[in-house]
């Protein structure tokens, strides 16, 4: 079952909204286990229509279109499917009955231009919508089912899970199977590596199939099987999981919702552990993220974001002289405002990051970040050469802090 | 100028990820007077992506591919643009070197794999990426421009802007003349109240065009004017900005790159005031933000994140009974937290934030937030209901608490 997707709106090639329609159709066809070879998106235009719905109904199974079946003008879906199928459209006086009570009901004047919407090409079956006055449709042209849908989101999500889903799946029969998808979270390689380390399963495999994600230096692998049953799909799956688990070891941090912030939060939570930070180059980022998580008050108790040197003085208790001997991007400088920050938060576990983020260099080349965790059984300190921005070099080191922490209280 | 986009990851077809980029290049596309007819997404496969390139540079002056020219094996554009143009594929050995340089400056391994990142289409000329390793690179296919740039957003739009513009805009000569767009951005007001505001230029001005875009509680207004030259086109902004500045007053607070962070880093250097945050709800958000800045040190000097009650009152001096008696969720509380973050951080202006940023209601409704301001010249305190969910909620009083030092310490 091979499905294409085709957005019609002028102000999506203007850049005016994204076209989050199409990863939503694309999310469910994936989980249905259907094949989704191209998006498209055109412009409320009548030949680049014709032209789109032609190509795509000459290789696929069913194209499932959004837009352009509003009221207005510029509103020509239902033109442009009904010239490619080659019949003339028909107007429902049903519907604009229908539509008339219903402005009648609300008080409201009813606009000549909604009997537009009671249109549709000869021949095709309507496709109810509950939540706005242009009902969708859907007919049969060349073996391919094309499918036409609002463009407003709320509507066609609505109609996607009640109405076309299920119909794709009964023309697709049982043969389809179900898809599963498991995606890894892994950090501390890059993608390249991580590549090369997975490189025959990447290649070999095809059911299931494993892909790579890079994101803010995390790198996430996604397994995805296909089987007649979910669970016939996940057993595809873990052999390969379990495979990949035993190569990357505990560069896998995670999986499907798994965060950094969430499965510290639970480790920390395990051990009955209190966590906060001291924050100079990350000026508040790692608290942030974890204050992110609802109920992050368990185990996130606070941070000193000690930007200004004296206050590291001040706030964490880094001793002076200290600060003047080692410089404040020091390893020396990290581990003072870890031990700090355990004492002023009254936390066990501490992070403390100190850094030169950029643009200018602060004592140290810009990417210089430090990182020093302390906990009741250890402390540890670590120099990270960052590339990038001082955006990227803030957001990265924030993820490897993270990181460092989790490894740092690790069994 | 015809431009096509077309986008390259098989996560895009998986629905895992919205295309955004999509839209960033429409947007900017628009702005140069560009016609943009069509988007396309495949994924990472060598068939459809040779088809897609032919079809495109059958019908375009420019194709604009995003993705698919990282390091791992998936990694196929390369391969497809060299194919349609019927030229083999190049390795540049001096980009090697300087990676395996740039890897080695990091102390990392440099992972093989890499290599394919520095491969592109024979008579390719290579488009540089300044935030990733992976270049882009643009070659002329029966007189369609083909343009290769990375998936990764931030990589893509740097590029975009620094390189293929004005390349574009080159190649298409001076007959577009010349777009000049200007964002005014205000703060205080709904977009619905903005655009009643300001309805007739929206309705009734066609050039320099308004448009109107919301985003983190701030609504921005984009003027933009296509003339001969710049100078005509900044012509026809100037009178139109004036008029809305008339109307909007304070609620203007900057234009184009300003942000409320660099305008209120302005004021206060403007002032000689230093500034810190005490923050509970928002978590170090608004730490975060000012320190997003280079040269932020000028004059944010710290934030104390006190998340645990017993911090607000061990580390921002709050008294212990007035949170007993009136909650730690009150303008009370608040205020005691301004002010003990103006005496432990040392500086002249604080602002603190306690609220009830859900999921679960603390004290108050979930979206109950409140402000506090000290300044060297009074206080202030105010109670904020913010819709939507926790993440959401923190946003936007972050972004409200910064625009209520702003107007607290404006002339």
């Amino acid at each position: 079952m091979i499905v294409e997707t085709l957005a019609i709106g002028t102000e999506l090639l203007l850049g005016q909204i994204v076209n989050s329609n199409a990863a939503d159709i694309a999310s469910r066809l994936a989980d249905a286990g259907m094949t989704h070879y191209r998006q498209g998106v055109i412009g409320d235009n009548r030949d680049r229509m014709d032209d789109a719905i032609r190509y795509a109904t000459g290789r696929c199974d069913a194209l499932i279109m959004t837009g352009g079946i509003g009221p207005t003008a510029d509103d020509v879906t239902r033109e442009s499917v009904a010239a490619v199928a080659g019949v003339p459209l028909i107007t429902d006086e049903a519907y604009i009955e229908e539509m008339r009570e219903r402005w009648k009901a609300r008080g409201r004047e009813f606009p000549e231009s909604n009997i537009r919407q009671a249109q549709r090409p000869a021949g095709a079956q309507v496709i109810p919508n509950r939540k706005g006055s242009a009902p969708g449709f859907r007919m049969e042209i060349d073996g391919c089912w094309v499918i036409s849908l609002p463009g407003v989101p709320a509507e066609m999500l609505t109609m996607l899970d009640e109405e076309v889903m299920p119909f794709l799946r009964s023309v697709a029969g049982p043969g389809l199977g179900i898809t599963e998808s498991r995606m890894l979270r892994t950090w501390g390689m890059s993608e390249a590596r991580v590549g090369e380390e997975l490189d025959d399963l990447f290649r070999e495999l095809e059911n299931p199939t494993v892909a790579f994600l890079a994101s803010a230096g995390e790198i996430k692998i996604r397994l995805t099987a296909n089987a007649p049953t979910s669970e016939k799909a996940k057993e595809i799956i873990a052999p390969v999981e379990a495979e990949i688990r035993e190569r990357l070891g505990s560069l896998v941090f995670g999986a499907d919702e798994d965060t950094i912030e969430t499965v510290l939060h639970r480790m920390l939570r395990g051990k009955g552990w209190t966590f906060g930070s001291a924050e100079s180059a990350t000026g508040g980022l790692i608290a942030r993220r974890m204050t992110a998580l609802g109920g992050a008050s368990e185990v996130f108790r606070g941070s000193i974001v000690a930007y200004a040197t004296d206050l590291k003085v001040g706030l964490l208790g880094v001793d002076a002289s200290e600060v003047e001997q080692h410089g404040v991007v020091s390893e020396e400088t990290a581990l003072s405002m870890a031990r700090g920050a355990r004492a002023s938060l009254g936390v066990d576990v501490a992070v403390a990051v100190t850094g030169s983020a950029g643009p200018e260099p602060m004592e140290q080349p810009v990417g210089t970040m430090i990182v020093a965790v302390v906990t009741p059984e250890g402390e540890s300190v670590r120099t990270l050469m960052m590339p990038g921005d001082r955006e990227r070099i803030r957001a990265y080191t924030a993820t490897a802090a993270l990181h460092m922490v989790r490894r740092a209280i690790e069994p």
